[in-house]
């Protein structure tokens, strides 16, 4: 059997260069849809079981964070179930990864992925609970389904807004939702019974179908960057904002998280709203008091890396969490996990994953419960 | 919410006429890629969770099988796991579908489907024998891997081909060889070890992976009808039949077995090759054995109902079983299961399933085992 | 941690003579409740972990069947789900196991156990099916249930019976009784649908409860080896065949299997009633069709070794399957499974088996159905 | 099948006065072995099903919490896995079961049970890990193995310690602790991860194994309540605590958690040491961190019902908690979970259960994580 690369599947994205030479295979990143961005990469090898196989990333360098690549190792799985992490190098140019297969067929991603037909698998799971609905927001520019998972009671006091995956090669964001939604229906689970006494949870598990099918990092069908689109949206180029923002109107919000990726910096970190005109004091304390609970539930969440605080301007407010903080006066956050790695924590066969996410999932009921208590106090 | 019609999913099919009225829905069947075949459907409804939908497909009566609506029940599902079937009319020109969803959100296929991550999923699974290589054969019309499972040792005395789903809209093919395989891989089954004691399976799950994503029928994504393509497959339009033709001209074949659903005959039964010139006296003999082996290993396979001999014709050697049977002078068959049940053991919930076609690929190791041992002796 | 020898769970059977030696650590095995017979084993070893352990078991040469640990090699466990086989050695008076633990804790056996949690749960398990009934037929000498199954409608028209474990040491009798039920309950097994059209089928997963929980090879809590007590049962000594039997003369009984582990030949056979005075023409054929069906149906049953005729006597009437033979003219046979392996198709690592006995049970439906069938047509 | 009451199998506990009348049946609680306790009951009902039964427990008024009774509800399965509350009154003297099995074979229990053939499964389950070492302590009464888990590294700077099940029908307790050792060993656990940084874990899954198997509330086999016997426990009959307390003084006690049931009031609580001669400051200032952050970890956890501060007197010291907080000056503290369910929280169809135990032995590892990092800073 000969070197073979093929990227036809769902997320799939690379294009190929050279598979002459098992220990010079040389492959590019390929551009997001109608967009500039590149980093998503995924994709199978054949033919190379038992032999010491070289892939180069030859654009890995003018990838949109090349940042990202620095002790970057690439995640690799023979049954797409079970991933685990490889070598990996960078030079500053060109990303290469070495390893030698088990078996003749094996997948490279950049990070663990979440299949579109996990995610309806997802829907009609949890759509089997007496406490949710699954709700149609609308169709993606591709004609997918934009659906919103209701759960608990509509006529509760308090509304709870989680989205994950504008940015749909940040798959962790929707791995860290599934974790969220299954601990809300664990029977078991006291958190999440005392979080439903008083709230009710929307969640959008996947803002961006398109771009997840696709294997884009950034963008939708359209080439929109759906984190700059909240000001104005528009049906035709960002029609997952449009969808949402107009629930969001409809329905409130009292709390706003919004789950991302992060390509460079190895920690769970969240970006707050503390910048904001207009930001009050409540917000600043119901915000800290998240921030603190997440600290005690998760040695995952830390506080000391992150991003340095943003100083206001206009085109902030293009972001979810930004425009929401604004305009609902809420604690709204953007929560980011590593495609890394924990560095305080490592996972040397791991790394970060899709299971880290989930159980971090689970432990962010603890701020939120935090937060609707105190929110219903005040 | 109002009532949505969705189709942007694997293998998802079918054209939206109105939904303005959840007891009226009108919807028509679609074309095959480039070929004038239409049966297959698979739809998503939204929105009438406990309410009385009907769901009219209005141009079923141009279907390519009409009589396959004949006595037909659609089937359904909320999770995609769990399928059953649901009330269906058919009024000689229009079948309708009547249900009460218990949830916002269900599914309507032709028949249970199998997605091409599943068939990834089963590739990956399987692969992590020790007895199993998972072989390249080559890129489908759309670049899709064409893959091949061989089980056992190739140098085994005798080789056994199975492939499925050259038809892609008939996925029991590929449940039923699911079930095979799981059998062959079993430790504890002794039908398997006295299989591969003597014999290599070559198992193509998938012989169609562009039309199964497209949610086809019958063609690949050229419009081919890959099973009238044996004679002079070409790498343009029909590259999945050539590359398997060139392998079994590789490795040879002692035993070919092409599995089939069928749109009409509510039965389990095998069409043979009695009717080709220079079928010999010992072809009919194992052909027999085998039938009346697997009369003995499964009540669901008979032999009452089938397909009236054919007449011999040279275009008939354009089909794959015929035309191994006729190159290789062995038993070379094709197996068709129901799209709608087994009528003499109907279930009335499910009808004929993915289930109970994994099933019938396990029992099918004792007919193949007979004729292994028949061949062997011979 | 010191060396450390324990038996006191679940079957659990050895005596202590000396640990002081890792390398030479001395058990004695210890006889059935109040009878002579001895065999088996089931103990747990502590501290032993990346040591070599020698245990001899000093008086082996003595048990019921030395001829059962020629060519035999013990069963371990670290978790009591997975069981393998380990080095033994007998030397015609000591069996000596030598296996080096990869943990601190690790359980040898005769045999793979079957305990009476697992009896109680496949009780409960089974009687969720609509098709089953559990009864009570009487209580044991302890006092424990003595219970039957009854799967499909005991209206119909015959009646199969199936009894295991009258020798409680022989679990892979349960371990097939285990097998044979799922099988029954299984929607998509048409061999299953098809025996329950015509026939009920009653059940006895496990004659000898006391002697199962007791850690006996053959007798009960009364030192009664149950398969000699078909003649005359009593109430105080035998009261488990004093109330099975009843029940078979209540309901009758069209075809009976009596389950066994056989301690020296390493085959699957069974024991006809050929030699019963009165057995008519009708019933050799019976006989055959059942023998013939079940090789056909598993590879694991042969019929060139196994017992060499009995001549009748009246004794013969106090085994289960000779006195139902006569009693009720039908197909009535002891089914034996190894307690080593099946030699025609070792398997190096595990040996015979719980699972490859349950996979027999399985197959064991092929030959009921053509019995059931071959019953209702004479 | 009439009416019949069994209970010779694992923790198995009643006596039988009468069955004649399905509306009136009518049982006795059995004392604790070599004991006056009486509490625990278990026991299997047959031939009821659709019959609307009436359980009498005629001497629940002398059992030895009577409180116990007073909104009890007591709990039934049909599979001996699922678990659920069934309508129970109690009038002072006599308490009543009402319940219409939908089988014929039905178990009655005063708490989910959790059998010794789970206890030995949890052993060899996590020993498979490479984290954890399981022990052998000694033996009890009976000669069943008393067994240690040790979690983490040996030479780790602090020493936590979990006890659970001194009382053997308080099977919550060991539920509880499936859950913490599940929690610490899921490799996504980063609450764990960071323990098993600074502390290992000594863990007795179960103190009591005779009195569990024996169907016991509170003695062991030589009807000893263990947790009166820490200031002198004996080899002859005490000899469980013997072990357990020979092994604190061999490696120490940083961190001590004794796991119980209490029968009357429906809270999860702790009692402390606070009472003790010479209980420091610091012991007060990290009992109230734990007692915080188990409050922050799990809503089932309060602190607003518990015991009366019990004032100091030299016989305290029996008790395990309070024994081991004099003796090491460190946390101790006796978390008492319900029999009942968590009146702030009820759930009408399980009460308290198994599950809910899992998830709260779970949650605890966060103040476990608390502690650990107090006493290492300090
Ligand atoms: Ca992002
Ligand atoms: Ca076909
Ligand atoms: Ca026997
Ligand atoms: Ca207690």
């Amino acid at each position: 059997m000969s070197i073979k690369i093929s990227q036809n599947f769902d997320a799939g994205a690379i294009e190929v260069l050279s598979t002459a030479d098992v220990g010079n295979i040389q492959l590019n990143l390929r551009s997001d849809s109608n967009a500039e961005f590149s980093q998503w990469f995924y994709f199978r090898l054949q033919g190379a079981r038992d032999q010491d196989a070289t892939i180069h990333i030859m654009n890995a360098g003018q990838a949109t964070y090349p940042d990202g690549w620095v002790n970057y190792r690439a995640v690799a799985s023979y049954d797409r179930e079970n991933w685990f992490r490889v070598e990996t190098e960078f030079d500053g140019k060109v990303m290469s990864i070495k390893h030698t297969p088990d078996t003749d067929s094996v997948y490279y991603a950049y990070f663990e992925p979440y299949s579109w037909e996990r995610h309806l698998a997802l829907l009609g799971s949890v759509e089997q609970s007496d406490q949710v609905r699954v709700e149609d927001l609308g169709s993606t520019v591709d004609g997918r389904d934009l659906n919103l998972v209701v759960v608990g009671n509509p006529s509760a006091k308090k509304k709870v807004w989680i989205i994950a995956r504008q940015h749909p090669g940040e798959t962790m964001a929707e791995w860290l939702v599934e974790g969220t939604l299954n601990a809300l229906l664990d029977p078991s689970n006291p958190i999440a019974r005392a979080i439903l006494d008083q709230a009710v949870l929307y969640v959008v598990p996947n803002m961006n179908p398109d771009g997840s099918v696709r294997g884009n990092l950034r963008t939708n069908a359209a080439g929109a960057n759906l984190n700059r689109e909240w000001m104005t949206p528009s049906l035709e180029t960002s029609p997952e904002v449009y969808h949402v923002k107009k629930k969001i109107e409809e329905v409130g919000c009292d709390l706003f998280l919004d789950i991302h990726g992060d390509e460079g910096l190895p920690y769970v970190f969240v970006a707050g709203s503390e910048m904001l005109e207009g930001f009050t004091e409540k917000q600043m304390q119901e915000q800290t008091a998240f921030v603190n609970s997440f600290c005690a539930a998760s040695p995952d969440f830390q506080t000391k890396f992150g991003y340095e605080a943003s100083k206001y301007n206009e085109d902030l407010l293009k972001l979810a969490s930004k425009y929401i903080g604004h305009t609902y006066k809420c604690v709204s956050l953007t929560l980011e996990l590593p495609f890394k790695d924990n560095a305080n924590m490592p996972d040397l066969e791991v790394g970060w994953d899709g299971s880290r996410s989930m159980k971090l999932g689970e432990a962010m009921l603890q701020p939120i419960l935090t937060t609707v208590r105190n929110i219903v106090k005040n």
